[in-house]
């Protein structure tokens, strides 16, 4: 239950179904809506079994990826604050046949709306059908951005747009990162990073340190996106 | 327009949300609704500036796709009797930020609900946004699993495939279709396909002779896919 000042104006802030419920709707999901804490390194949601609800992030980072029988990974997504994790949420949607992992990438705290609550706002509310289908496009959107980056886009640019997305992330020029886990994100193998990184060093873009890596010039990392 | 009696119950029977409009939506809808024609070969809808509605087909075959600045192709799912296309009409959908491109694989009988009638419905009917909601979640999973395929799948299997699902579309066991074109549904080059392709000759699965390829052995096709 949530009934704090603060929490409600965060709410409808972000949930622009918010101020068209009505005044019912609105207790109900008052009273069902929990705040959950999860650390950096957890596993906040992982395959279909485990369909808690809508998950919005208070605070905090979440990486969406997806895995092989293998065990190789592609990441989808990030979502920080004020974004809302839909697949958390699948088994109220019909029609999902996939699986979404959600990695708890800093220490988050959110608002989770559970399953059975968010369905009986889904089946009686227009705004919030709304809300689920802005949210599914948008996430359909980056996912087709994934897939064209992963299948169109030599792999120089797509560690390039990595290096760049991740220092705005990190407001940073180090980069605290192994070279598998950027396999992960970007769906490949450590080699491969491992090669281009070097190739990336020896044009004086980036300096290669034991557990990290140092942009030190952001004009020519740009250039290798033109 | 439609009225006849026909199309009303074909539409009643594939539309899950017709029922549940009301009278004055109904005859709305089917003042709305055109009835289309589309020759194999033809471009139903490329890119967002065509975003003439939603397309129901009625008979037909229809390949929906991504491309590549290079020309680099791969398809994302088909559409045949009964299927909706959604992305006809995706600028009614907030956040969709992707083309997908529509090429009529054969002739193609459609009817259409045009943009604005289809925008009018989604902001009055539950129903409607359930539909749409249904609809983006299918084509999501679809792409979804299009995608783990390209990443995750070696290219034997995804070829296998590929033989297997156009052997049932058409029906038979020789297939009428080039390498290149093979390779644009898979997004991969035409080298590669016909590289495969000789290799399940040496094995017995295939017999390739200008312009078709001949299923030999169904089952050894299968096991590849084990």
């Amino acid at each position: 239950m949530v009934d704090h000042v603060k929490d409600i104006s965060f709410l409808e802030d972000t949930l622009n179904f918010w101020k068209k419920l009505n005044q019912a709707q609105r207790s109900f999901l008052k009273q069902a809506i929990v705040k959950k804490q999860f650390a950096a390194g957890e596993l906040m949601h992982s395959t279909a079994e485990n369909c808690s609800g809508l998950f919005l992030i208070h605070k905090g980072q979440i990486r969406a990826y997806i895995i092989s029988e293998s065990g190789k990974e592609i990441t989808l997504y990030h979502l920080f604050e004020r974004d809302v994790c839909i697949f958390s949420a699948s088994c109220v949607m019909k029609n999902i046949a996939f699986d979404v992992n959600l990695e708890v990438e800093k220490d988050t705290q959110a608002y989770l709306i559970p399953t059975a609550a968010y369905r009986k706002l889904s089946e009686e509310s227009l705004p919030v059908q709304v809300f689920t289908n802005q949210l599914m496009a948008s996430r359909f959107s980056d996912v087709m951005w994934i897939m064209e980056q992963a299948l169109f886009t030599s792999f120089d640019k797509r560690l390039a747009n990595f290096l760049m997305e991740r220092s705005v992330i990190e407001d940073s020029d180090t980069l605290v990162i192994t070279h598998e886990k950027i396999a992960n994100h970007l769906g490949t193998a450590r080699e491969v990073v491992t090669r281009m990184l070097k190739y990336f060093q020896t044009e004086g873009i980036v300096s290669l340190n034991r557990g990290t890596i140092e942009i030190l010039d952001q004009d020519k990392l740009n250039r290798i996106l033109e």
